[in-house]
């Protein structure tokens, strides 16, 4: 069985976290020259391992395995967060690169192929997933050339051209060629160090839905203006969100999470009658039927809001269905980690990974390892360098396990 | 009896709009070079009036009559809301310009004296009711030492340096000297209009209640940190900021206002736990015993929101007690609507006046007129001419009235 250099893959995740290091943590937006580089380095690395290695023409660095029948591909995103952490993404793609390794050194192995990635831009510099969505076909490129930096409105053509990417071909899957896709992550919540587990099955990815409320009254004198002559842009938007609280502690499920991100009023002072409002919510879950009676009934709560003196604008942002990963793939990883002797706890994931994309073209797994307090985007995020092994441990038997089964 | 002249009232009011003007409102900030020359603009008028006038070293422009026994002192504020409307505050100074004019013109009046105040930065550029308070003897030098410019930051002294003010002495009230203080105002608010109403007699000022409230919790991943471990200081505001507005719909009297006038959270992101939060919470009422119900209920309510998991700060930034105003000062007015045809509708005023200060010291009383559409603070602030003119003359009536008591 192939053996896992626990020493190397730290090593590695540290080299790679120099690229942008910021105090405890990493700053290495996409695209920026730390990223560029540090992608060049992956190459080079996966080179070493023995895979064909490319960085494509929207930052994809994919190394492919040059004569296997069967392959897997392992992988995650290698930028950061802004100021964010060294495991985000970058833990995936070392665990893909040391399984490369590994499965090449065993002449057991030999036929059996680990392909790497390490996508571009899952964090949305530019656009969420974008390497993921290029390497499934889903960007076109009047996509390319519609969108801009998120932070300074760069061009994402221009952003590539200064990458010295432009110009390059983009990698695209042929499904065909894979047993299935597996991403290891950090959890980036505390649910598993509240339970003491070291490693969690993702059973899917939850599907999210984001709405941006827009509530338009009139600004008026907040002293002499009578309550029931007001149109409160504000008071309309408390009233939406506390009722839309209240129902979903009534029709949330276990793991149902919603969140009120952010509330503007206009023109903000304390003796003048907000004019207009702004809200930004969401929620997320991994059953559908829960998704559904949610927005259904903050139809209901926008509506009523919406019949008084003030008018509510709704814009839906994001719609993200849940999504469901191959159970067999799953079962491979829970079962590795029980021969080692830990029991794995089974959670959906609440974050968005690139395993969602990889899932609607091949079959998709998720392994979670620990998060030091739950903490992820920021410099702060940290696991330890024991959990880190012991996760590449199980990924790689979980994988031998899959071998002797295809 | 005196003889108001309408025209000139008018035409008074629109030459002091020139100072500042702005579109078809008027942009004349405390001690701007505008709102300097304005004052000394009026001194001069105040001076061809018969009366001695001064502007003294915190800008209050006060024309005094050199031989009259009894007085009473009429006036308001001169300068703008930042874009403002040209009669807010500008009326009630043109009144008692007026006034004093057609008293001094009439030999019957012989005696009796009109003195008027043009008060600074009621308004709150540097400090609201700046100049009342300045006037009334509640303005210590080390208060001037310390306020600075609610936009910029200037410091008073050296804006009252620019202003060619400093050094000059600031004039103080004798209260013997005088029967009554005299205001007229712009309504600021829809109900006169709504009525019918071309004159009402202001029975007293709210008292205002101001909180800042700020949330402390923990931003956190919103699609990975489960509900029951989130320490969201959104969700607290919300949740805090709808009971109140359910307690003040319980315990409001019928003219108590409240406004939630801002509301931030931070990061401010849709699938970020908001971490910090901030509020700006007011109320207002005539009846102090509505005002110390609201206080309780809401310090109820903010101990409730502290006991979970989020920290609650409040910070009180105003409190202004109610402000009675002198009922025989109000009959008179009253008398004088009536003796016109007018039947002169009671109304607490929801905003803070300089007469708030001077009821202090003297018998105080206030006059509206009514606002087009209940605007005022905006450029489109506005009154009919018609109004003008027969507020004017109300106001002159009710003054020949008390002096037949007195």
């Amino acid at each position: 069985m192939p053996r896992i250099d626990g020493q190397r893959v730290v090593s590695d995740l540290k080299r790679l976290a120099d690229f942008g290091r910021y105090k405890t943590g990493v700053h290495r937006p996409t695209y920026s020259p730390v990223d560029v580089e540090s992608r060049h380095w992956l190459a080079e690395k996966l080179g070493e391992a023995g895979l064909d290695p490319v960085v494509d023409g929207i930052g994809n660095v994919i190394g492919r395995n040059p004569s296997a029948r069967r392959r897997l591909l392992v992988g995650s995103h290698s930028e950061t967060q802004p100021y964010g952490g060294w495991l985000d993404g970058s833990l995936g793609v070392i665990y893909g690169l040391e399984l490369a390794r590994a499965f090449a050194a065993d002449s057991s192995c030999a036929g059996l192929g680990i392909d790497v990635a390490a996508w571009a831009d899952e964090e949305g510099h530019y656009q969420s997933f974008l390497g993921s969505h290029s390497f499934t076909g889903m960007l076109p490129e009047e996509q390319i050339d519609k969108v801009r930096g998120r932070d300074d409105g760069t061009p994402l053509r221009e952003a590539l051209q200064r990458a010295g990417l432009a110009g390059r071909p983009r990698d695209q899957v042929d499904p065909g060629n894979y047993v299935g896709y597996l991403e290891a992550h950090i959890e980036q919540g505390p649910r598993m160090e509240a339970g003491g587990n070291r490693i969690a099955v993702v059973t899917g990815l939850v599907g999210i839905k984001r709405f941006r409320v827009v509530s338009h009254g009139s600004a008026n004198h907040g002293g002499t203006t009578p309550m029931a002559m007001r149109k409160d842009a504000g008071a309309a938007l408390i009233a939406l969100a506390a009722g839309f609280a209240e129902d979903m502690r009534r029709l949330a499920g276990h793991d149902t999470v919603w969140n009120i991100g952010n509330m503007t009023f206009r023109p903000g002072v304390a003796n003048i009658v907000p004019g207009e409002g702004e809200m930004l919510l969401e929620f997320r879950d991994i059953d559908a039927a829960v998704m559904d009676r949610a927005a259904e009934r903050f139809r209901e709560r926008v509506a009523q809001a919406g019949r008084g003196s003030v008018r509510i604008e709704v814009e839906e942002i994001a719609d993200l269905a849940p999504t469901s990963l191959a159970p067999h793939l799953g079962a491979a990883i829970a079962q590795a980690a029980a021969a080692r002797g830990e029991t794995p706890v089974s959670l959906a994931s609440g974050a968005g990974h690139d395993a969602m994309i990889a899932a609607r073209y091949m079959p998709a797994a998720m392994m979670f390892i620990p998060s030091i307090g739950g903490v992820s985007h920021d410099i702060t995020e940290n696991t330890s360098d024991d959990d880190i092994v012991f996760g590449c441990e199980v990924l790689a038997d979980a994988v031998s396990r899959l071998w002797a089964e295809v």
